[in-house]
């Protein structure tokens, strides 16, 4: 019974606005000596001060991830959201600890935690999650668009300009390149000096991905418009129904007197009889 | 009495058209001065005079002002509107005068009087800053995103490529340099030459902050279709809404005289009785 | 009353579409001509032909604006399309003739005698045209932030880099260079390498710059979309609207009947009566 | 009868889902193989067995095309997306053979079978064509613009900058690319500085191309959110419809009701005559 209650408590704690509050501020405080400690001159003068605090801020995260996994038990794990938090304050105490290069690096995945605590951070990244699947088929055009054309620009053009086209990877991040537009001139330029026609791969090549990739924007944004007209449209469709439902009342209680008027007129002749 | 009068009488002159329009013109040729004001040959050949509109123009400005200030009292302060219209004209009488680098050049702002003297470009601006707040959830996934990978990359590539890499401040330039998708490639291309795996790093990056400006933009734009959207939805509804009242006005006036024929029948059976 | 049915039937010919295709042809292989003269091989060894062949379409089009003159008489001035057609190729006849440069580069405008003639690029230039004043403030919002920036930027940077903000019109083109995105970033480098705090500057102009264009392609948006929204919804009102008529229509029917009914019953007390 | 039956039995072969998956995992292969061949290191070591996998997914193609041409007779040939697949897969016995560079190049096509064989990829690229014709006008106007900036700029800017305007082939190709906005603003500089007045022909070029670009990327998403609206638009008449139809069946259900009490008033009277 105690421990049952307790737990309830711990959850009203963990779930007070002001415990939230809290742990934003920490991960903010965190997210600013992940910054500093990227500073050479900052840590020599400041360097022990910093890393205190960077130690606080973790273990205010193991009380805090303590608490809920306390406050929740089992059912902790099924959010998506908790088991992030969970793994992005756990990398702190992977093997090999926070000296190794790359375990240093995905500390700074602990700020992602913004995204999981505040409220309206994750609702915006659950819409852009959900708009994804939408994609998926024109997203596979694309990269099939970009693999045979990498192929092809191997074959052709990778003796001609090893630099942009020598292998199929090299040429996959080429395209890459050309499909967001960025200084796609210079990258055919070789390509093209040397043979004249392949402009008409590269202009093929620019026309066809960029037309699919203002689809896949269009559909993003059709996806986007699609939610919020479905609820004005139903709001309207409940206004106009609203509008029928008082019309069809005031006609059938009208109907209704004259039903009466009639049954008078009835029982009237009725009596007679 | 009388200063009552005169202030109401002000009010009437300075919301007159006439002076609204002088007020624009004097604010174009006030941007002319500012403008000719940085051509050097211009200046040497007619400072004198171009000086002598600029200080006419201003003095303009600073009778409008008392103007407006006498006629419309301490409720001039409402407005955001008049607030900047105030500093940008008191700006020019800043201690320093018009001598300090930084003032001379907080004096061009007086352009944008245009925005706050023509009605129609107030609305716009009004419009822009009022879709400001619904971009702030995406806008903020955007800047996390931007500093966790600063972070990354400063930590990651600050030793490879100290130009584009080096401090956290740099990173992020460079980063947003690469979100506008501006030279891209050339900004990666130090990095991922020493260190190929580098790739990854910077196509998801791109990948993912591409996705977010475009959900960006997307919100922009879903949020001034809606207000379209639902002027034309109100539009729909009342035009249906009207339909749905006739038809049920035709209906009941019909019913209304079947009424009044029973009754007639009632009466008739009345009298007899 | 030959002159008039001289006209009437003039008319019929220049508004048949086999004239209409004609005149498309000539206007067609004038713009071959005009691209193969560019090509001084080409012309070195079928100069006279090429030349000839464009003497041919000129003579065709002058024979085509005279007779559509014969016409349509006085009110052919009344269309701007028609007043198009007239000055493009009375640009041949100018003194001067087509051995001037400039008028030899302005005979190329005869190829926009396409959209005037085919009439699914009429209304698609007119479409376009059409949504230019619904840009109009947004459009002045921009200029006046290129204007203001402008200023700025050559007093605060014109002795720094010269060569992209020495003097007002060179900053200009940099700042509209940067608004379009392209190589922004080694615009502002030299000035930035040189004052750090500059970066707070661009930055700010790249994100309001960016803001407004976007904000200008999505009033554009809109508009294209509301003109669909508008049809849409008129159809779905027409539907509706016929839905409720139809439903009053059975309904006072009905009703009507029901009047007969007891109109019948009052018949049969009255002559009892 | 028999071959009939067999027919019959061979087209409930090619349409089983396994034996779809089982083709996609054979192009997936395909490709695999297609784009490790173009590794020189790769082919040293295992060239033998990767020839030998391409040829068997070769013969795979063979059968299946063979199975699914017995199956339907010569209605195979109805289907656009059959020819394409026969025509991919007859490309490797094409005269020459796999020897030729070209035909080598062309193989890599096959790829592209996953367009026509998996099933929502082909309602992704039917969606993308059938959204063409709407852009049409549009697009004939970019390249009428592009066509007349061509020549003009090749006239004008030819002597001045042979490498980007020399003639009309490479005027096309360097306004192609200030259309894209790669990169303009290097493509112009060489001609703007020795003709400062070029500004104005590149500043209308780039406003009027962009401004074209961007009402032809509308016009594709005005196409398919009019696709979206059509759907939600029936599905709203739909309902107010229903909640019309009713309200009618309610309000005639009542009247029926009252006929009847009307009809047995007057049976009453009847009787009683």
């Amino acid at each position: 019974m105690t421990v049952r209650e307790t737990r309830a408590r711990t959850r009203v704690l963990v779930e007070a606005p002001w415990f939230q509050w809290l742990v934003i501020g920490v991960i903010l405080v965190n997210a600013a000596v992940l910054g500093l400690e990227t500073s050479e001159s900052w840590m020599e003068e400041y360097g022990d001060a910093t890393r205190a605090v960077g130690r606080t801020t973790l273990a205010v995260f193991v009380v805090e991830l303590a608490l809920r996994l306390f406050a929740e038990g089992w059912r902790f794990w099924r959010s998506a959201w908790n088991v992030f938090d969970f793994v992005v304050v756990a990398i702190a105490f992977a093997p090999g600890g926070s000296a190794s290069g790359v375990l240093r690096v995905l500390r700074v995945l602990r700020v992602l935690r913004l995204l999981s605590t505040v409220r309206s951070m994750r609702t915006v990244v659950a819409a852009l999650i959900a708009t994804i699947p939408g994609m998926g088929s024109i997203a596979a055009l694309l990269l099939i668009l970009l693999y045979v054309s990498g192929v092809m620009a191997t074959e052709l053009f990778g003796d001609i300009d090893p630099e942009h086209f020598g292998t199929l990877g090299v040429s996959l991040l080429s395209l890459f390149q050309v499909t967001t537009g960025d200084d796609w001139a210079n990258v055919v330029r070789p390509t093209t000096d040397a043979e004249p026609w392949a402009w008409a791969f590269f202009l093929l090549f620019v026309v066809l991905a960029t037309y699919i990739v203002l689809n896949l924007f269009i559909a993003v944004a059709v996806e986007a418009l699609d939610r919020e007209t479905e609820e004005d449209n139903a709001e309207m469709v409940d206004e106009m129904e609203q509008a029928v439902d008082e019309s069809t009342a005031a006609i059938l209680a009208s109907l209704s007197e004259l039903k009466q008027q009639v049954a008078a007129l009835e029982a009237r002749l009725e009596a007679r009889d």
